[in-house]
């Protein structure tokens, strides 16, 4: 069995969440097996830069994700969070969501200038997230080097908002 | 040097954050360490009882020490969320917040009965959101044998919600 079968075996379908019409992925039954946790975080890492300088995590289930790598790889873990969450000078990049906008931000001195980063969250869906992530990062000067996911729904192009960046999923869907 | 005194080098102190008058313990600079970041992680690890059947963690924060917790003790990781974030058949509780209400979920299948739980979060306050997740946790027929934070306030007096379940943080202000 390739070793996105043997992931996929945790990955639930969920129709209709949140909204109709949605098939929701449902990576719980993976966080619910320790090995396959395991093979995640070792295959994100294996996809690490010879130089890395910090592992950056988006708000909520990139961190499930990102904590572990950044212990793997032995490197400094930065947040980007929801707005209202992180305390000092903050910056901020708001972005359209399905329905409304969204806002994610960074504490200001979170990392040096040039510094190498790689980007993780769960999941690419359209993209939206992760193009202001890689905004946020870049107005601080740092260098995407690495974005990886655990899943891509390659039907919605999200990898197409994140134009010549380096970007790889575990699961395409 | 103690491990206390150790860690709390990492931990900045943000007046007035989020509201006048709040001093906000930022756990950001300790992220960014990894060293301490394991330290944190095998600290927590040596509260684990010997039988053990879930890594329980509260959203957000509590995610990045769930996380890499339930990788070092081999054991399955479930998510306590905010509402509308998990799919399936779920169980919630209400809770009263500082300003108006919150409430917390998780999923009904994820833990057999008589489960035994290691509840982890970054951070104890004024208790309810922990209180809330162990109320959630003991509808599910689960068994709490362990809660542990990061950061104890003390003067806020959580501890005294969690009632006579044991519980430990690694530093206390």
């Amino acid at each position: 069995m390739s070793h996105s079968d043997y992931l996929k075996k945790f990955i639930r379908d969920v129709p209709d969440f949140p909204h109709p019409g949605i098939l929701f992925r449902d990576i719980t039954p993976l966080l619910r097996d320790a090995s396959a946790r395991r093979k995640v975080v070792a295959a994100l890492a294996t996809l690490a830069p010879a130089h890395l300088d910090a592992v950056v995590a988006v708000e909520a289930r990139g961190f499930l994700f990102g904590a572990p790598l950044a212990d793997m790889l032995n490197v400094p873990l930065v947040l980007i969070r929801k707005p209202g969450k992180l305390p000092g000078e903050t910056r901020a990049v708001n972005y359209a969501l399905e329905y409304g906008n969204g806002t994610l931000q960074m504490q200001k001195d979170d990392l040096p200038t040039g510094a190498q980063i790689f980007l993780v969250d769960d999941l690419l869906a359209t993209g939206g997230t992760l193009a202001a992530a890689c905004e946020l990062l870049e107005e601080a000067n740092a260098e995407i080097v690495q974005i990886a996911c655990l899943i891509e729904l390659s039907e919605l192009e999200g990898r197409a908002k994140l134009k010549e960046r380096t970007f790889d999923a575990l699961l395409s869907y």
